[in-house]
């Protein structure tokens, strides 16, 4: 409603409209020293799956740095910056042996932590060895998926313990990774933009999830202790259905497996999906989820693992245009979103108040404190929201009075109540 | 003859002459805001051939913006910036509507002239859609290929109707469309170049056109009242051939199609083919194609869309090596042919005439200017001159004598005598 | 042992030592006009084998120049600059004639020294031809290797005749050719490294040459009338091998082909392979080379021109992470090694010593100076170090006796005793 400079109003009006400003770099840029990057880097971003790493080691580029991640056959897990501190030969070339990493071209071992285990070409006696490491960040193998944590060493954050970690009758696996070719903020704006699974996955598309997302919801937006959560209030029949989803800063978010028909009462439920949006660079972001799975879905692992309809560009150009899905639509907002040329809506209050939540890390990282999300101490587990509840509750026979009984449902739920 | 700067002159110089200077801006930027790019836009630039349009949008760059063209269930042809007003998603997965393009993300209608015909997500009575536009350019529909006009809408000029349109015993088609990986400038001076056609498409590379062609031509290049013209005026046998081809400003040219033998007397023979060369941006070039058909060929559509041999880069590089086409001769060039490198001779007046009165063009837009070409009021039907005349007129004995001959011979041509 | 500007030495100390400083531009900046540019331009470099020579011109990029390369029909071979000095376009489109090239586009053509034989569309008596050159080096065919100069042409060099191209038993064949992603200086830092053998080419990936070369070495370098040599001395159970290899700078090293088992005794081995390291670009290398070849060994052409295991980038990325090869090593360097993030060892004196060497060139050149290594007036064969021999020494009970021993053999085999 607010951010857009100037309206075009006319019609055949475009070439009083063709300058095309810069991104919002504060927003956006990722590399090492940038604000938004800086900020990044003080929470645990998770790096890869722990299934993914075999004896042959792993090339990543995470947050525009190139790097290194094996895990040794001490089972220690190590992420080293890619290029050898020797002469620069790229460690993905190296050999990873009992304790470490062996450079494949003079023979230098590192270890997990960046420390020199051995020079072998060296004299005996020398101390070259101990008077350099290789570059390393801190690791953590968090039940099947790996995060590093590659800010200023003395501001390591706990881990936060998120209450859907852990839920009856559901057991938390690494599911799918799938990587868009733009930046990060707009993976993430739309995570808090429940309107266009009114669209985008119902209406444009077909319906891609239940029936049910077709209805338009009546929206709420609220900030939380840890972050932010929308509510998303529908009439489907004689039943009302309340969906929240968490967003949890800087990058993650959370919310409901899409199976609902809200054909029948339930309260709470919560097999969640959470997802990390970690930036490749400025114009890449790959996604890590983590999944709850019950195992009466007899899903494989495979299923587990495959990402969701249109999360992934491996579909050909013409059925994207047919059928697109959230890759092509958030994609397509430019390699980096201009938000300059956006002109935002009332349906897009949650995403700038996901911003403003972002924006106010970024500055408070620059001024020396710990951002929102940041833990330290006991944190204990984190109660969060995302939940569907199904009530049974007749409509209103007025509309007005139908969206005050929708909204005030949701916001009972969220409540507790 | 001109615009060389320094001659290298020494055999085995090469070291004295290294220096590559940038390309003459001025001619060849194409950008919103550039001097060329500004001229262009003054003009009707076709965009598509009617029979590209299917029920999903076509993303197009022209003139280095990204657009987005439809047609809608009401048979209207849209050209809209590629970016959604709203969040910047891509209107290539747009769903085309019985009136407008619904954008896939949040459901938002744009009207062929960018107006705002929905925005759902919004509560009713919401004003929004009123107060914007979408960025739109005018289209229309000639004859089945689709043109825009990209300029500044109180400047929009008339439409240009040329005589060749209408021709007794052919019909007017789309034909061709051929994309090269260089700038616009270089594709159009081989327009007003005809001794290549001597070389490139006869001796260099076997006969690509008829055995006519390989006979040098006597040259000459006039102005005309709406561009410029060439006349290449040929000796064979006992009989004279003058061809007469067509530069319409900015980027037009007609040229008879390289059927004649010469070998028969005929007057004023005119199936053309029209040639515009668009730039996609400073480096890629797209030709559209209308030709005269005559259905005496038997031509199947297949063959009448296909470009002329050697005109497009899907040949193998060793047979283009050895068998170029004007693909090869224009676009290695370089991606942006460097003038100040050029030694240009007396079979370049035509390139020179032509850059100067695409230059002309240029100055006056700057200037607020209309720029030659540009029609206004009722134009009417502009007469061009392209043709092939053949005459029976036996060889004078003396070359001087015979020059002569030639050159009143292609004079008397163009005078209509 | 020099520099490294600053050492990190602290465990998972990433964060503070992710700056990436700019590439040492002196040493490795090849283009026209750069310091070590000028310098590489002051020697014969290789350009192609005259096998590759056929009907039709070789298009070629050498030292960030674009050149075309063509045997006319007299057998003299041409290298003229790529774009046609008419208009610019590409000669690799070019017909080569009985004598010169005719560019496509308009039919000049141009000698193998530059100068303009015809430029056919000019009017009879135009004195255009003898007013301009185009673009030309001089070019040499030594034993099927083309060779160009492309310095100043007042200051062209002898070409060198080293004592390996005559060899009793041999004959000196072009070999194989192969090109890595990567700055040129890198790929001849490699040849004065022989630590390298021990891992690279046996520990880390399996021995790639014989069971030999897994014995760590005793090293030596010195600095030599016409470039430097490695003596490289292991031993082998009652064997002392000692093998020696040169660098001739700028850009040549030869060794000894990597057959030896050192289980017997000879003196002075000389199956040399000579190869230069000539620049594409400041990112790309070619390699070519130049083997003696025993007939003997009954090798086909094929073989011959095969580049050795791991040299080229034609293996799967699965089997060289498994394998990796001296093409894996030296591009994975990054496009351009960044020495200020070296930190240098004892075994990289040779590669100090190339790199002094290099820089002492580069800066005779910007003085005006003849670099090291350029030839004037009679300068005769030069003769060189490179050998594997192989002398029955027994061992010295005691680590630093024998240490002592192998350094005395290897200096004794390179004074000639």
């Amino acid at each position: 409603m607010t951010e857009s400079p100037k309206f075009l109003n006319t019609p055949y009006g475009a070439y009083h409209a063709r300058e095309i400003p810069p991104p919002d770099d504060e927003l956006t840029g990722v590399g090492p020293g940038t604000p938004c990057g800086e900020y990044l880097r003080r929470f645990w971003q998770p790096v890869a799956f722990a299934r993914d790493l075999t004896d042959v080691p792993l090339r990543l580029r995470i947050l525009g740095e190139d790097l290194v991640l094996f895990r040794d056959g001490g089972g220690r897990v190590g992420l080293l910056q890619l290029h050898c501190a020797h002469r620069g030969t790229s460690l993905e070339y190296g050999l990873v042996g009992e304790r470490g990493i062996r450079c494949c071209y003079h023979g230098w071992v590192f270890d997990v932590d960046g420390r020199v285990l051995e020079t072998p070409g060296e004299p005996a006696g020398s101390r070259l060895k101990d008077t350099l490491c290789q570059g390393a960040y801190p690791t953590l193998d968090f039940r099947g998926m790996i995060f590093a944590y590659m800010g200023p060493p003395d501001r390591r954050p706990g881990f936060p313990i998120y209450d859907t970690f852990e839920l009856p009758g559901y057991r938390l696996e690494p599911a799918a990774r799938f990587t868009l070719p733009c930046n990060w903020l707009q993976v993430k704006d739309n995570s808090m933009d429940p309107v266009h699974t009114a669209f985008l996955h119902a209406r444009s598309s077909g319906y891609q999830f239940t029936e049910a997302f077709g209805a338009l919801p009546e929206l709420e937006w609220q900030e939380t202790s840890f972050g932010m959560i929308y509510v998303a209030t529908r009439r489907v029949g004689d039943h009302v259905w309340v969906r929240v989803c968490d967003f949890m800063p800087p990058n993650v978010h959370q919310f409901t497996r899409e199976l609902e028909e809200a054909v029948s009462e339930k309260t709470g439920s919560r097999p969640v999906i959470i997802r990390w949006a970690v930036p490749i660079d400025d114009t890449q972001t790959v996604n890590f989820e983590f999944a709850q799975i019950d195992d009466r879905w007899h899903l494989s692992p495979d299923a587990i693992a495959r990402p969701g309809f249109g999360q992934s560009g491996d579909r050909p150009y013409a059925e994207r245009q047919r059928r697109p899905g959230d890759y092509d639509a958030q994609s397509s907002q430019r390699p980096i979103a201009i938000h300059a040329l956006e002109h935002l809506a009332s349906t897009d209050k949650g995403v700038i108040m996901l911003r403003r939540i972002v924006r106010d890390g970024i500055r408070d990282v620059a001024a020396g404190r710990d951002p929102k999300g940041v833990l330290r101490g006991r944190a204990g587990v984190i109660r969060t929201l995302t939940q569907d509840t199904v009530l049974r509750i007749p409509p209103e026979s007025d509309a007005a009075a139908e969206r005050r009984l929708l909204r005030e449902t949701g916001r009972n739920v969220v409540a507790g109540g």
